[in-house]
């Protein structure tokens, strides 16, 4: 099994292609999408308290990888639609996060690079 | 610049852990994370009509991109947290989309497979 | 049956509080909730296209009603929770919009107010 | 100002039928609307930890305040536009709750109905 973004996004669209689906997976209609697959993941944590987290992920851990893919899936196919190379936004995105973030000013908290 | 899966992970824990973070990043609030940048990355195509997706992509092509890239980092982490190899789900979940969506049902129209 | 949002407001609150429920319900918590809710009702119409809604609709609308009542509940209570008349800052909103939104700029265009 | 679920419907009809907006609203585009400004809301509470939650209320009131009206201005529409008495589903709901979570049962605990 591949561990590549570029290989894995290839066979999405041959998935999507040989479907005829490009039709319905405009940039709105994908976005869309992938926000009701993030929902669908965020819905197992409704209500629960810190302390029951764990227990919550053990129990429904299978349909929680699968949403976590279907949301990997929507979001490599919408990225490759746009001619970005998702790897690269990624890593570029995490250099400047070093840069708002900087350790000596971020280390411990959760405030937002605005509220330092 | 990786484009692989792991190696970028890596990369994401590495700047995590070097802030202390760790601590914020239950599964719910992960969850609840990727559910707001999936939320910020729709919101660009809210009332959008489908002739002008094209064109909103294309003024707005970096905010775009930069979300796109915070849904993966926040995505890339959680499913690390959980244990789980992201390439190796998201290509379980394509097979099992190939079950569950057959070309010759599937071609062409956007039922769900429980419509079919 | 009311029509008050106030009425409709003190019965939800007697219904959480009978149940000793308020300790769940924090802020981020009915945030949190209210967004699972409205992801679930924006999912029947993922991938839809604009000519099939109103059958979509018409097929799911006790689901949908059910998911439009959810999120009201959620709201009302989360507004009274934060000591906000939620029927004031409504109209206050609405008549914001009046401005932001000019009838003579507005009309027939759905672009966003910065956009004008 | 009125507290009529009815009165201030009608207020916001007028409201996009001045700007001949309902072209832009169906079901669909409604329901990402209220998840977009679901996610907002949701926003200011991202990584905020249960003893920080007040404190970000007040240091946010007046957005938190815009951002549940603007969720519950298009939840009021949708109710409308798909010929529902959001009061009466509202109550309905309520009082199916009352059935699935009898006090008894769900007294103190946040279970599903369907954990119990």
């Amino acid at each position: 099994m591949s561990d590549s973004i570029s290989e894995i996004t290839t066979k999405i669209q041959a998935f999507v292609d040989a479907r005829d689906w490009r039709q319905f997976h405009d940039a709105k209609d994908l976005s869309v999408a992938i926000a009701a697959e993030a929902g669908e993941l965020m819905q197992h944590f409704v209500w629960q308290q810190p302390g029951q987290i764990e227990k919550r992920v053990e129990a429904r851990r299978d349909e929680i990888a699968s949403e976590i893919a279907d949301v990997g899936i929507l979001l490599f196919e919408l990225a490759d639609n746009l001619g970005l190379n998702l790897g690269e936004v990624m890593q570029a995105k995490i250099a400047n996060n070093e840069i708002r973030y900087p350790v000596e000013k971020a280390r411990g908290n959760n405030l937002k690079y605005s509220e330092f």
